[in-house]
C-alpha cells in the first residue's frame, strides 16, 4: 500500500530513473497508438510544372552526376523527409541522350515506370531492358543495375523505392560496381520473351530469388489487358474498378517482397467505394483524368500527375469522362501483409 | 533357439495362419522391390491410320453418343488397361460438326491438346474456350465442363487425364450435371485475356482451387515463346533442350495437382543427354520429326504422332533435321513429386 | 451422318484396332466411376492368436532371417494382396533377445507401435530409439534404419507401410547397407531430447528433409496429453472425439509425406458421429475395448487387437465402457490430400 | 549541354522547387546509406538498482493504475525514445498481491518472461496462464489479454513488444475491452497441456492464426532441453552455442510474426564466433554470469540483468565459469526476414 507520509515526490522518483535509463511508462507518451496516425498528407504533383523543373535539372547537372538528376517528390507533412509517403519513395528522373549511369546495387527494392521517351535501357542481373512509355521495370534488392540512353532523345521515369522502409529499419546496404558497366549475360529483353507472354515457365531456370524473374513488364499488353477486361464487363472491385497486380510468374505473388504494383482502369463514369487501409500507394496517371478523395480532400488528376496516398487515409476514385482513365500504382502491401500489419475498413462515401 | 524335433513343419504353420488373414512375410514376393519396374513399354501410335479409324468411328458412333467417340491409346505392355502409362490415360476424340456432349464432373484431371480444326469449344466453370490446333484446354478435377463443334469442321483432340491413378487410388468420383449444358457465366476465353498475355493477376478474384485459372493455353503464343528461346540461343536442358512448363499463374506451379504439361523445342541437330525419372510421359508432336530412344528402343516420330514414355525408362531425345522439332507432353510429375516420390538418375548415351 | 448400307459392323471395326494397340472408349468398362469402390472388407485382427502365430514364428525362423519374422495382415478383401487396405500395408513383427537386424534403406515410408516388450532399439539415420510400448517410431523413405534387441524379454510391434502405394505407382527402390549396422553419429534418444518436450527448434539444424526429425513420440507423453484433454473436457471432433495427430515440429504437418498417425481418445459413453472419407486407416488398442461400426458391420475391438478401415467406408466408433478407451492409428490421408483426392461425407449413425 | 552564361544559380534553381514539394537527388543527405547504422548502442540494465525503483514504483503507483506500473528499459543512443534497440520495446513490470488489470487488445506483439514471483496468471484469448519464473508467455497482436496477481507475493516480468516497428510504420491499433476482464472460455494452461509436452496437434482445432497456439512456454521443460543438449554434447552454433527457438507448433516457424524468442546456454568455458546480423535482440539472464562483447564493448552480466544488442553490432558471448550461462532473448528476426531484410556476416574475434 503507498505510505503517502514517507514516499518520495513522483518527480524526485522519476530523477533517480535517468542515470539507469529507465523511465515510467505512466508517464510516457505516444506508445500504445489507438489509430494509425500519418503526417503524411494527400499531395499531388502535376507533371506539367515537375517537367519543366526536371529539364532545367538537364541543363543544370552535367552527364557525369546524371545518375542522380531525379527531382524528389517530398510529402508536404512530412518535414522535408524524402519520401511520398511514411513507407514510399518516389522520384523523377531525367536521362538526356547518350547519357550512362554506372552500375550498382544496394539492399532497397526499386521500380521503374516510364512516362516519355522511347528506347533508352536500364540493366538489370545482366539483361538490357529496353524501355517505352508506360513500361514497368523492375530493380529488385541486391540486384545489380545501371541504365543508358542512346537514343536522341531524353527520357522522363518514376522512380519507386522502399527507402523509407529500409532506411527506417536501419537495413540499408549500397555498393558501386568496381566497373562502370555490369557484364551482359543475356539477351535484350529475354526474360519478357521468356516469361511476359503466355504462362510458361522454362523448366532449366531454378529460380530462387525473393523478387520476379520477369525484370519488364511492357505497357502494351497491361493495356490491352485492361481495355479486354472493360470490353467484357468485368464489375472487378468495388473500390478500385478493374485492378491488376503485376505478379511474379514463380509464386504468384508481388513482383518485390517489399512493394507491389498495379495497373488500373476506372470506366467511364465510375464511382468507386470509399475504404481505408494500413498500406500507403503512389499513384501515376496513364491515360484520362479523374479525381480521388482522400480524408476529405479532393484531388483532381490529369496525364501523368503523380500523387500520394497516405496510408489508413479514408479514399474513393471518380471517374466522370466518357472515356475510360489508367493509373499505374506502387504501394508498400506485401512488407505490412508479411508482418501482420495490413488492416482494412469499409468506410462511407466522401464525394 | 528353434527346437527342430517339436517344431511342426512350415508348411503346417502356415495353414494355420490363412484363417486369420495372416501371412509369413518370409514367405510373401514382390514387397520391397528393388528398382521401378513397370509393364507399361515404350509405344508409339502413329497419326495416320489411328486418324482413319476414327474418321470412321464418327461413321459408326452416332451423335448422341459422340461425347465417347474416343480411340483410348492403350500401352501394349499393359494386358488391355485403358492407359498409356501406369499412370497416365491418353485418347484420341473426334467431334463432328454441330455434335455438343452433356456437361460432367469428375474427380479425375483432364487435358486437351488440339490436334486439327478450328473453333469448337470446350466449355469450363461458366467459361467457352474456342480451340485452335496447339491450344491446351484444362478440364480440372470437379470442374463442369462440356463441349461442342458449332463449325463445319470435324475437330480432333487428344485427350489426357489421370484415371489410372485416381481409380488405382479409389478415388473416383463422376457425376452428369443434370441439365445438358451448363450455364455460361463469362464472356469466351475470357481467362485467357486475363491471364494469358502479361503478367497480371486480376485482383477482385480469390482464387482458392488446386488448379490454374487460366484454362485456355494457346499455341500462338507458346510457339512464340518456343521460337524467341531458340533465336536467343537459350542453352536449356541438356536432357530436354528447351523445355518450358505450362504453369499456374496463381501459385507458378503445374496447371493441375497432378499432371504438369510441357512444351518443348529440340533444336536442329540437338541430341539430348539420357537419363530416367520415376515419372511416365504422354508426347505429341507438333512440328517437326526426330527420334526417342527409350530403354535402347528408338522410336521414330512425325508431326501428330502420339508416344508414351514409361516411368524409369532410360530415354534421350534427338533431332536430326535442320528445323526445330516441338514436341507437347503432359506427365504425373506433380503426383510423385508430391508424394516424394521422384527419383532421377544421369545414365549413358544410348545412341 | 452414319451412312447404314455401306459401314462395317463394329466387330469388325473393333477387330482393326487391336494391331494399332488403340480401343473405342465406348466399349470400355470401369474408366469414369461414379464412386469409389474398394475391395478391401472392414476387418479386425485379434491380438491373442495372431501372437501366438508370431511365437510359433519365433520358434520356427532362425535369428539369422528375423528381421523377415513378420505376420502380415492381410486385408480378406484384397486376393491375397500383402495389405491391410488398398494403400496401407500392416505387419506384427516379433524380435526375439538377442537378435540383431542388418541395416538397410527404402523408398518406402514405415512407422513402428510397439506393442510388447521393453528396451529394444530401432536405429534411424545414426540415432538409436529405445522402445517402450505405445511408442511410436518413424522409419522414413530413404532413412537407414536397422534395430536390435540387447534385452531379455521378445518384443512385439506393429509395422505400419505405405507399400501398396510406392508399388502400386511403381516407385519402391531397395537397398541393403554395405556394413550390417549402421554408424551411430547421436546418443540414444537424442531427436526426442531435443524436440519432444516443450516446443523449441534447435536452431544449429538445418532440416530439409521432407520427414519428422522427431524419430520416436513416446507413449508416455501422449497418454498424459490424452488423459489431460480428457480432464479439461474437451469436446473434440463429433466424429472422432479427441483425436491428436502426430505432428512434424518442423512444419506442423504430418510426420511422413505420405502417411499420418494419430492418438485417440474416445472418453467413456462417447458414440461418435458416423462419416466417410477417401482415405483409410489401420486402428489398434492401446487401451480398453469399444465398438467401431463400418458400412453396417460391428467390428467389437480389445486392448491390442488390430483393424482395418477401408476408404470411404462409412463408419462411426463407440466405446460404451466406463474407462477411456485409447486407439492408435496410421492413415494415408497426406498422400490423398497432397494430390487433392481427401473427400470426406456426413451420414446417418448406423448404430 | 549546360549553357553556363544563362543558367540560373543552382541555389536560384532549388529555391524554385520548394513550392511543388520537389527536391534534387543530388542535394540530398542520408539516402543510400553504405551500412546499417544504428544510434541505439550496446547497454545493460543491471537487475539489482531496477529493481529496487520497481519496488519504489510499487509504493508510488496506485493499485488502480498498476497496469501500467512498467520501467521502460530506454536505450541511451535513442533519444529518449521507449525503446531497448531501434525495433524493440523492453519493459520491467511489477504486479502486487491483488491486483487486477482490465483487459484489452492490440496491434503491436508482446511478451512476457517472468523473472520474479509464482502464481500469478495473463489471461489470453479466453485461457489463462499461470506464471512461474523463466515461463515465457504470449499476447500476439489482436489477442484479449489482461493479468492478475491472486497470491501474496509480488511478480515481476519482462515485456517485449515490437512497439517501435508497429508504430514506426505507423500501425498502431489499441482497444479497451468493454468489460474489465475477458470471458474464460478454457481452463488455466490448456493450450500447454495440449501442445507444450510432446509434439501432438488437436486434430479439432483449425488454427489459421499468424501466431503460436500455445500460450505459454513453461521454463521447466525449456531448461530441462538446455541441459539435455549439454549432457548429450550436442555441439551447436559456432556463434550462439546451444541455441534453441520456441516454435509455434502449427508451422514450426517463429512464436509470433514479428519476433522470435531463444532460449541459449553457454557451456562451460565457452567463447563463441563473431558476427553480426542485420536484427537487434533483447537478453535477459536466467542462469550464471558472462560477458558479451558488442562493437568492441565489453558487457558483464549477472543473472537477471538484461542487455541490449543493436542491429548490425559484431558480437561475441563467453561464459568463463564453470557452470552453463543460460540466456532468454527476443529479437526482431522474423520481422526482418519476411522482408527480405536479413544479412548476416562473420567477423573477427574481438576478445
Amino acid at each position: 500500500m503507498p505510505d503517502k507520509t514517507t514516499q518520495p515526490s513522483m518527480d524526485q522518483f522519476i530523477e533517480t530513473l535517468a542515470p539507469l535509463h529507465i523511465y515510467p511508462l505512466w508517464k510516457q507518451e505516444g506508445l500504445l497508438i489507438r489509430r494509425p496516425t500519418t503526417e503524411a498528407v494527400p499531395y499531388l504533383w502535376p507533371y506539367g510544372p515537375v517537367r519543366e523543373r526536371l529539364m532545367e535539372a538537364g541543363r543544370l547537372i552535367s552527364a557525369e552526376e546524371a545518375e542522380r538528376r531525379v527531382l524528389i517528390l517530398k510529402n508536404p507533412g512530412l518535414n522535408g523527409k524524402p519520401a511520398a509517403t511514411a513507407r514510399l519513395y518516389a522520384g523523377l528522373q531525367l536521362v538526356l541522350p547518350h547519357e550512362i549511369a554506372p552500375a550498382h546495387y544496394h539492399s532497397a527494392s526499386a521500380i521503374r515506370f516510364v512516362v516519355e521517351g522511347s528506347g533508352a535501357f536500364t540493366a538489370v542481373d545482366g539483361e538490357r531492358l529496353i524501355m517505352q512509355p508506360g513500361d514497368l521495370v523492375l530493380t529488385p534488392a541486391w540486384s545489380v543495375h545501371d541504365h543508358g540512353n542512346e537514343t536522341d532523345t531524353p527520357m522522363i521515369w518514376l522512380d519507386g523505392l522502399d527507402l523509407p522502409l529500409v532506411n527506417g529499419l536501419e537495413c540499408s546496404f549500397f555498393q558501386p560496381l568496381d566497373t562502370k558497366a555490369q557484364k551482359l549475360t543475356r539477351s535484350d529483353d529475354e526474360s519478357e520473351r521468356q516469361y511476359a507472354y503466355g504462362q510458361l515457365r522454362p523448366s532449366w531456370v531454378n529460380w530462387t530469388k525473393n523478387y520476379s524473374p520477369l525484370a519488364k513488364y511492357p505497357w502494351n499488353a497491361t493495356e490491352r489487358i485492361l481495355l479486354d477486361a472493360l470490353k467484357d464487363g468485368v464489375a472487378g472491385s468495388p473500390t478500385d474498378g478493374i485492378l491488376f497486380e503485376y505478379s511474379n510468374p514463380i509464386t504468384g505473388g508481388s513482383v518485390l517482397p517489399t512493394m507491389a504494383c498495379y495497373a488500373q482502369l476506372l470506366p467511364p463514369k465510375f464511382h468507386s467505394d470509399a475504404h481505408r487501409h494500413t498500406t500507403s500507394a503512389v499513384y501515376h496517371v496513364v491515360r484520362g483524368s479523374g479525381t480521388t478523395i482522400m480524408d476529405g480532400q479532393r484531388i483532381e488528376w490529369n496525364e501523368r500527375d503523380t500523387f500520394a496516398l497516405p496510408g489508413w487515409a479514408v479514399h474513393e476514385h471518380i471517374n466522370n469522362a466518357s472515356e475510360p482513365a489508367m493509373l499505374f500504382s506502387f504501394t508498400d502491401d506485401p512488407a505490412l501483409k508479411a508482418l501482420g500489419f495490413y488492416q482494412e475498413q469499409s468506410e462511407n462515401k466522401q464525394g
